[in-house]
């Protein structure tokens, strides 16, 4: 495991696993995504996530983000991901969540945040594998009430997330 | 958010939430429970778990946390809770698993490695709130193939765990 003993405060830091947590965001059958104003991955469109502050909860992370980033009030549904991102030690935590009324607006992190019907999401321009990963997965339940959340996709969906995802 | 510059290395270290991931282990109906070694709450029972290490999954780090504890292979089943344990600021991700042979023995911070049932489980000896509220949620899915994983007790379960637990 890394290390590093800190000048601030003598303590020493071990380099931890991170924690994302972020939301499949939808209004009416409509996907709530972000165009990334910053990098990694300007330009490209993803969904309302980012990294789990100190003394909050995950659900409460993923609230806050999608305030930040989208300047959206959501309300979260229930756990649809786990994801283990080993190359780059995160593990992503999404949620199901919904807007109540189609109030949006870009954040400071974002240069434009949009509303897309599942034929209109621009699949060719998505920020990380994961985004793909959570639309699909999200798409095999959307119209249940209970379900096993998933973890990384396999197979197909692994497959073509890759494929349109250059990295 | 708290920052530090190391002195190793020169970069800008965050103090990020941590996570911890472990498992309900279970064989013939009885529960998994090791005695901890070391502090804190040392002497008092809890579920194989630990910190997640760099470039692991969170199914694989259960897994090897329940090795390293209880020198026991386990084979995760699915997810059981993702609680936020804010004031020290960690995740757990906690998963269903089963022994298939009873085979298990203390690992190295373990003083004792047991299986229970449920009416003998030493609810007084309990070395953590979360080691409660995952024992009774499993309790209460335990029979069903598919739920919507837990996030933390509240109600009795809560209530309970606060005042079995000397904290
Ligand atoms: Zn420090
Ligand atoms: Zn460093």
């Amino acid at each position: 495991m890394e290390r590093h003993v800190c000048a601030d405060c003598g303590w020493i830091h071990y380099d931890n696993p991170k924690i994302v947590v972020g939301s499949i965001v939808t209004y009416e059958d409509k996907f709530l995504l972000c165009k990334r104003a910053i990098n990694p991955r300007k330009g490209f469109w993803t969904l309302p996530a980012g990294f789990l502050e100190q003394n909050e909860t995950t659900a409460d992370g993923a609230v806050r983000e999608a305030f930040e980033e989208a300047q959206a009030k959501i309300r979260i549904r229930d756990l649809l991901a786990v994801y283990s991102v080993t190359h780059i030690s995160q593990v992503q935590i999404m949620y199901r969540a919904v807007l109540d009324r189609p109030e949006f607006s870009a954040g400071p992190e974002s240069l434009e945040v949009r509303l897309f019907d599942w034929s209109e999401i621009p699949w060719n321009d998505l920020a990380f594998p994961t985004v793909y990963w959570a639309l699909h997965q999200y798409q095999d339940i959307k119209d249940r009430e209970s379900y096993t959340p998933f973890a990384n996709a396999t197979g197909d969906i692994l497959r073509k997330s890759l494929e349109i995802i250059r990295r």
